[in-house]
């Protein structure tokens, strides 16, 4: 079962480069935007990552340029959960949100890090394979 | 006697706006670079506040546009402790590098905070005043 | 009558600092997100602007921060018209969405620069002024 | 012959995220700072190009994070061409200064863009190449 979520977001003036189009270096910005949603969707995000005494920072990414975005566009951005075994791994495609033609494909992987003993976990902690199930659960009812 | 430290920056790509400029509020990150580096002259930084368990948030700021930064211009900002009672006050002075025509004038507005009882400090801390008596001490030397 | 816009914006992660709050710059995002809506409400947007050969620089702003605000909050950008005179001056008050606590005032001044000359124009463009009628009219009907 | 340049950025706090280390995110500005650098060195740069017709936009991306960045830490951003038959592609390695340890790998690809009829370029423009040839001319003097 596919677990993902997709994200409408609005291209700002302060988004847009001297090309007039969106500066490439803020597409990151909108990957973590849908990012978060989609661990808020699952039901373990941020706030619930530093309760249980991790952290998850990005150790990867990749984006390809399709097309690109335009002051005032609306873009949607859909993340996709592909892995969670010993890395977080979240693929991203961004659409704009009228035409639907395909602007930006992206993947971010994260790794978990054991805040008390400041050590990197070889795999996902529990709570967020917890999490996951208990997601899948309510999806399917 | 003036207290107060030049610092030069460099107005780079991811600056400029469609209208082939420095956007606006991109002039808040010029301000906090010349505000660190006058803080880092005088002895009592960030990391000094952190560890004397203080926050000193900005409270209020405003900036008058003169002229506009292009791409690649090096422009100097010019940070001035004007005050240092109640609040931390701080005048900067924006100007072309090369030309040296004046681009901005700013100020921001800094309290203290106690970190521990997370209380809004009516005068500023001691630590702070004898950091910078120590500075005009060494000015003067 | 009073012309305004409120804007609900999200406090994303890239937005906050290591004192766990927005970083003081991004509230000139907020400021400008709610500009946008607030012209585009009016009608008369920075397309409508370029079209007409006007660009309509900020040329002073002020902030005042009141309280915090923190990752995930939702706040709502009150942009109201002020003056459009010689000025186009838009005044802010950022809340709190779900508390209503007010965080921020701010306000900003832009003028119009007739971009085939290169001129400050000394009073608002008939047609910015034409669209407020409208929109006026279209409010009252 | 290898042809790079490094560049040292200090990180701002405003380059700082809520885990106390610089937003993985902003490593995108740290490259662009680096590659703008090394296009001046070459002698064509974002004004060249422009002023030639031609536009470089990135078409792809991608990043490994190795180390954390902290604020006030001094990196530096060795850019370094490594392709530009059909596209730019340049290498980077950014290291901490003091330590020389290694905190992050990147690359960057660029298509050239002919504004003119709008068309992407299937190899560089004989101007780059030109630039390059010179560029090498000059070095091995």
């Amino acid at each position: 079962m596919q677990i993902s979520k997709t994200t409408i977001v609005k291209a700002q003036f302060f988004d847009v480069d001297s090309m007039n189009v969106v500066w490439h270096g803020n597409y990151v910005k909108y990957l973590e935007i849908a990012r978060c949603e989609l661990l808020d969707e699952i039901g373990y995000n941020y706030e619930n990552m530093k309760k249980d005494g991790f952290a998850f920072p990005i150790v990867k990414l990749d984006i390809k340029y399709v097309r690109p975005v335009f002051f005032a566009d609306e873009i949607e951005v859909e993340a996709r959960l592909v892995d969670f075994e010993s890395f977080l791994k979240i693929s991203y495609i961004i659409k704009n949100h009228k035409t639907k033609e395909k602007i930006s494909v992206a993947n971010t992987w994260q790794i978990a890090i054991d805040m008390i003993n400041k050590e990197t976990c070889t795999i996902m902690p529990d709570s967020f394979k917890e999490a996951i199930k208990k997601y899948l659960k309510r999806s399917s009812e």
